[in-house]
């Protein structure tokens, strides 16, 4: 028998006419499922700089259909070919300021941008170029997240148990995610799988996005605070740990979201294999290693009143990196689009780097 | 140059008049600093139930001046020997009520209960002893903190980072506390000492209480959340762990706050020693080992909407264990009153049990 087809939340849309977008409000999770219509560039920037929609991956495909949504509003107001252009020039710069550092929104802005540059019959052309760029960008995050989860979902047998930090789920991405891609693809060939998510301190995207997004899809999920993975480990150990990657060195060495060290120390500690799930395009040759991987700090009250309450003094000292450093020696594997890379990885990863450029 | 004289929160007095006690109401920290009076029984009840006193030494010590101070009031409004001997059990059952798990507690009521036993003039004579048994025990108490502190305090060199986790501090007992007395001590002696205090998810002992109190000692303190420790670990080792302990096992295994395990496997992996700091009477021969130790689960709703707000689908599963067991093989030193134990622990603890039963 067949498992129900799984409700795996979708996070970002065309409205029907094509010229706005619907976005699953994030912010509002796991409260309350709120979609919400963004129809001009004002609203867009704050989707993104809000955070109402998060994740490299998603980031860049909402800034992607949502300037495409924008031009065919300006074709449907009569806007000439130059107009046209100008606009986007316009709306694509203060896209790419709402969030500076998140590398994919400069990638799918530049990759709208470069297909303005060839001659355009009208600007209605224009703009279905663009609309059909976008979706192309969408498209193709989700066969990634498809590939990775078939590739890692080997891993995965009937009835096991994995451990996940913060959320590379679906609601990352604009597909089924790359942490949590292989649960689905396992849960849909009918392997019973079960989620242990680490609540993810400071800002809980564990217990707020990644249990929300398993249990609307039906999977087993169980929070915990993140230091209670220890007492987990030593009663009832995962069989594997899957978490996903802001940046990979040249070496193999993985830039993730603070927390994700400590659980591979633990893995190690008690022999349960870490692997790392993320896109080529996560992969930054120009690191040679972890070390060169510069580590943002996050504002201080986010620990010192990160509830909007006051559970620390005032003006106490806080130490809050954004992201921690996983050396490659202790992950069993990075999983990309491509397969399974095993250590040494130095090499395996070049050639896949390489192979998506050339694609 | 000497430092100048600290200024380690005190946590529980008498009341001038010696007929009621006042507390530092821990539950409104690190907001404000409120001192409650407490003279009826509901009021010492509630002090211990609310957490309002927590830790437990401190606990003991609440019970045992509450019930002095009950006793006085009965003596002031002219009740008679037997009368008092009356009130004095249905107040120690009450109170012994207000956190039946809670060691210390029972253990104190169980000593003001052993002077009542002798002959007494009047009920005078006997509140008064049952005064002089409570500041005993409180007076120990302060004895047994310095002693560990001034074990502890040979482990610390001038310039030393300590971390720590949870609340082990002057707020849990009577004194300067047991896992931060060597820093009271070592910074009384002209070290300078530096503090990291894990948050110590879900109820925050460690944002709320251990940083309030350093900072209130004048000690550089910096919070951490406790996913961020590897990070820490990793860039900028501390030099010691330091932590307390709720129960200890014959063999030597410690059972403590959440998070105490994972700590000291970061610890051990980075090569930095962890030391627990306890009280013998922390020391549980019936315990052979950290298996036989039973760990108490926490509400889920600490989880799932711990800051009064829901960080989580409000029906998820939880893992929420209130203590893990740190295995004696992790622990370079176990620190009582008596001095440093190393490993193996076994005979070292078990003398130093008998010898606390003896004096």
């Amino acid at each position: 028998m067949n498992p129900p087809p799984m409700a795996i939340p979708e996070t970002i849309r065309w409205t029907p006419d094509g010229m706005g977008l619907v976005i699953l409000d994030q912010t509002r999770l796991p409260d309350e499922r709120v979609e919400l219509e963004l129809r001009d560039v004002r609203a867009v920037e704050e989707a993104i700089q809000s955070l109402r929609v998060r994740g490299a991956p998603l980031i860049g495909i909402t800034a992607a259909l949502g300037l495409a949504a924008l031009a065919r509003q300006a074709v449907a107001a009569g806007a000439t070919l130059e107009e046209l252009h100008a606009s986007v020039e316009g709306w694509s710069g203060r896209l790419y300021e709402a969030r500076p550092t998140a590398v994919n929104l400069g990638w799918a802005l530049r990759r709208l941008a470069s297909v303005t540059d060839t001659d355009f019959a009208d600007a209605g052309a224009l703009a279905e170029r663009l609309a059909q760029e976008a979706d192309a960008i969408h498209a193709e995050d989700r066969r990634m997240c498809r590939a990775i989860g078939e590739h890692a979902a080997a891993l995965l047998e009937d009835g096991d148990a994995v451990i996940t930090h913060c959320n590379a789920g679906s609601l990352a991405t604009g597909g089924i995610g790359t942490a949590l891609a292989p649960v689905y693809v396992a849960t849909e060939a009918g392997k019973r799988i079960r989620v242990f998510a680490d609540e993810t301190r400071p800002l809980l995207q564990g217990s707020r996005l990644t249990a929300w997004e398993l249990s609307q899809a039906g999977i087993e999920v169980t929070v915990l605070a993140d230091n209670m993975a220890g007492s987990l480990f030593a009663s009832n150990p995962p069989d594997i740990v899957f978490v996903g990657s802001d940046r990979i060195a040249a070496n193999g060495d993985v830039a993730n979201k603070i927390g994700t060290y400590p659980l591979a120390v633990l893995a190690r500690h008690h022999g349960v294999p870490f692997y790392v799930l993320a896109p080529t395009s996560t992969v930054d040759l120009d690191s040679a290693t972890g070390a060169e991987i510069p580590i943002e700090h996050r504002s201080p009250d986010e620990i010192r009143k990160g509830f909007g309450k006051l559970t620390a003094p005032a003006d106490v000292a806080v130490y809050s990196p954004a992201f921690d450093i996983t050396p490659a020696d202790l992950i069993a594997g990075i999983v990309t689009e491509w397969g399974i890379h095993r250590p040494p990885y130095g090499a395996s990863l070049a050639e896949a780097v390489e192979r998506a450029r050339a694609t």
